[in-house]
């Protein structure tokens, strides 16, 4: 159902009007808005993923090369629109010309989750949207099975995230851990009770090597691990290491900073890797 | 020697005037900019580094706090401005209120680089800045001892490079290898006869394990390893990487995309720092 708007207000584009500020809608539930797909990469990943996509919208050769390769709906509203009419609509000059909005939909269940992964990274705090997008990114690419949410983190379909983490935010799956600002934590003995290891990563030199973190007294892997991260910063709570088995840490030089958070986590998602080989 | 300055005009804050152009200066040697720190951090890693420091300048309260805490050369003139007078000459609002300008040096020598040096990555192709940033932050980081830049890399003192390292591309010595486009890689040489083990980094699933080629056959870390990295995207040239000594991957969950150019860096300099331990 491909569609030429050369109308910029035209109401048929409204989930892609000003962006910059799309990820707040006061008129949707929860004030969040709608999930934004931008380029092919991420169009064509919202499209196999659990979202149901509302409308894709783009410059004529952008959406020909992109329906050249890829299976769309047949009821899926297209719209194609000039460059001049998105800038319009978008509220900039949108050079990739083609993205997708789609709804929100539920979380799976934390049970359903850990009954099948065998690494999760749990996040506390992390505020920073490309913290978040580059943490999916790297979850999705070093085999971790799904990114699980305490208190304080940033929202993980938030336009920027979708986009730094190359859509993996779609596929990867996620789930917020419940309670209240206090006590989320007691939500990580469910993840005790499911037979995970709980690791937390912290640049504490007092802390055991992550190597030696990620195995047991005889070597072996631990079959399933949670591994905890904190912000950039303030790190883990002094309540979130302590529900945990292990405090890890990656070994720095002396008088240096700490590495990025998504970074340390890949170095962790690395040695989990390493340590199943 | 504190002095107050009040006219944006005057020729003593040119220094940081422009700041966002400031990365191209026709009027200095090869067109580049000076080194320009912001922050207390940066400025006071500038201070310690071997650029000669020519000015500092801040908010009041921004200078009385730095002052009170670092010791700076008696003649170093450090100009006192306001907030508004700051945004006037550089451009934009700094609400960070603290910058320094420094002249650029000469590299070290690489033969003194590699005459003590274990570790040393090389890059090629990089022209992310954010990327080389990230690079040194990582490198300073995890031991790395030096950074040594192929063809095609961008300028390490821009001034986004020196943010994004937090200021370790002052401290972590770097040299670019010389040699014209086609054969910057004969420098590769120098590495080898110097007792380098050289390792080109690539997503191809073909090649070794991470673990297994920063170790020989009876399993000990290389002495010295020189770590080769390409661009984001086209990765090592064919040339580049027949000029090493092995090939290795950081194995990757299928169906996704390899990992941020810093991210895979900051993983095999954690792999060699464990294969030391």
């Amino acid at each position: 159902m491909r569609i030429r708007i050369d109308d910029p207000a035209d109401p048929r584009l409204d989930d892609v009007r000003d962006l910059k500020r799309s990820d707040n809608r006061p008129d949707l539930p929860g004030g969040k808005g709608l999930v934004i797909a931008e380029g092919p990469l991420v169009v064509g990943r919202l499209l196999e993923s659990r979202f149901p996509v509302r409308c894709l919208v783009g410059f004529p050769g952008k959406l020909d090369a992109f329906l050249a390769e890829t299976d769309v709906p047949g009821n899926l509203p297209i719209y194609e629109v000039s460059r001049e009419v998105l800038a319009e609509v978008a509220g900039y000059d949108m050079h990739r010309g083609l993205l997708a909005a789609a709804d929100r939909a539920p979380e799976p269940e934390l049970a359903e989750i850990l009954s099948s992964a065998r690494t999760v990274v749990v996040l506390e705090g992390v505020g920073d949207h490309e913290n978040i997008g580059s943490m999916f990114r790297n979850a999705a690419g070093m085999g971790v099975d799904a990114v699980l949410f305490g208190n304080g983190c940033a929202d993980p379909l938030y336009r920027r995230v979708v986009r730094v983490s190359m859509g993996h935010v779609l596929r990867t799956p996620y789930a917020h851990l419940t309670g209240s600002y206090t006590t989320w934590q007691r939500s990580l003995q469910e993840l005790a009770d499911a037979g995970f290891h709980l690791v937390s990563l912290t640049p504490d030199p007092g802390a055991e090597h992550l190597a030696d973190a990620l195995v047991d007294e005889q070597g072996e892997p631990w079959p399933k691990v949670a591994l905890l991260v904190g912000a950039e910063g303030p790190g883990l709570t002094e309540h979130a290491m302590r529900a945990t088995d292990v405090r890890a840490r990656i070994p720095m030089a002396p008088g240096t900073d700490s590495l990025n958070l998504a970074t340390s986590a890949a170095v962790a998602f690395y040695e989990r890797d390493r340590s199943l080989r």
